[in-house]
């Protein structure tokens, strides 16, 4: 794949799941570091998202599975938040991915997590 | 549900996903800590692992990614890629729930889960 | 312990502990994730916080030393440090809490914690 | 080195690096923890930031290097995005430090302090 | 306190906590990074652990919970834990201070905590 | 660029940082995840290690820092000491980079560090 597919693949997947979080995220990069959204389209979007072994669905709550376990990542949980119900995952299938996490991570990361959720199904 | 009916649904469930590993989680508490073993039963495995809002597979999915991304949980890993193929995912899901966490932690975690995940493989 | 036993217990004990923090921590799982608020009640403050081993006041040391090594806890933290000073810590003994931390953690999430401590104390 | 050739060294030293930002720092520890800026400046800033074999640039890239990997260190980050800059690093360094980290921390973490330097050269 | 007194001060606190495991790492250092060392007598077992604020059976209590919860700590861990026997913590408080973890950090870091227990107390 | 241009580009880059220990890398992913192996060629080493803006001590400079300060990378922290010397940093300068990071992330995480370039020293 060329460099100009590998972008316009990813551009693609990438409105797909963020939809306008997605815009806002490569325009907030357009003057500092262009380069990270290049790579955020060509990489993660084109590359990995495109691989044929998981449906977007389970990309998503692996996503958020592991966003609320790295913690500080309430900018990109509201995204992906977003792009889980944007892919077709349930209210309830978020929360319950969250749940989940209970035991492995606490109740602190899960709590923080679940607000983030409540602050996204709110808007 | 009694305390009795708890023990007894997790000692199930989690049979179901660990089969002979969670035996040996088990013995190694019995001396030291046995009720952290009782809370994985009755707590984790019976209230946690039985709501109904995801099955089996997601949840190992999520499993192996939460380990993954929290780190040093050799251990852990090993017990749930195993639980993870006894639920029913392949070793190509496995990899590629991995794989996907790529752009979120990084290599050096999924490398860590890729040696991990061999070494299950290899058994 | 029955159920009901267990969330009893763990309504008054984390009352005693968090005073209203609790009530708006459970509130604002209402709509959202009841049972996680179930699992605080049931299994965080009455299996957990009602073991004889260790009294209230060193488990709110313990705890305010867990929350600021994970880090992205200032929710939590504040509502320990409310509850550390409601189980008889002093002012002294809580920043004391965090100050023995900096050799193993360093100094970004000794200064989180001792922010934090600082809005407490001043409310 | 007595005690105090230690703390008027770190004060140098940290007024540096840090400019106005220390003196926040250690004004808001002055009520409620005044020894952990004694320990900043008799430890931090005059025993290891003195060291002879790394100078400023690299000690401040290294620093902010850490500070993107731990999270939850916003505040921190500003003030070193702000020393890396009095000590001679360009914006282009401390962007490409950030950058250079993508492969080994994901893209949250960098997002995340990439927003941090935006907001420091904004000022 | 003149830079000899900190060391000595330091050097006998380590030695009534640690006994023979603190001349072990300091004998480690020596070659590599004898100014660690250094910092960890004038600094740590001086500064920091002869502060009035707590005793050292809290300060052993705090530093197993951060130790744990920052994980990837099993060599320190171990050290502390024979601290925490040094200083007349009971084996019960010891695994009671890692249960007491549970909630906040979940099973796989108190499951490793335990682990290194186990073998601290069958030496 | 073209895929292969960047496969090629990443493989000289690769081995001139790390040696013998990246083809132990690769050859470790060709059974079970060869395209991982693909993408630290292609975008980590290609893409990201070719950028201009810092040189190749830099960039192993903030990659050994990055490392110490997530944990549980003791593999990779031994490939990239390797990779720090193949590239010019002395002893001292890998030693000083892990010091410095001491105030920042505490004593357990770089007495880890200092653990592994002893091993590779004494190599």
């Amino acid at each position: 794949m060329t460099e100009i597919d590998r972008l316009e693949l990813g551009k693609k997947t990438l409105n797909m799941v963020d939809g306008p979080a997605a815009d806002n995220v490569m325009n907030s990069l357009k003057d500092i570091a262009p380069d990270v959204g290049k790579y955020i389209f060509e990489w993660a979007f084109s590359d990995i998202y495109n691989r044929p072994e998981l449906d977007l669905k389970q990309r998503e709550m692996i996503t958020i599975a592991t966003l609320l376990t790295q913690g500080d990542t309430a900018a990109q949980l509201k995204v992906h938040i977003n792009g889980s119900l944007n892919v077709g995952l349930t209210k309830e299938e978020i929360v319950e991915t969250f749940i989940h996490c209970l035991p492995y991570v606490g109740f602190p990361k899960v709590l923080n997590a679940i607000n983030v959720a409540r602050e996204v199904f709110n808007d």
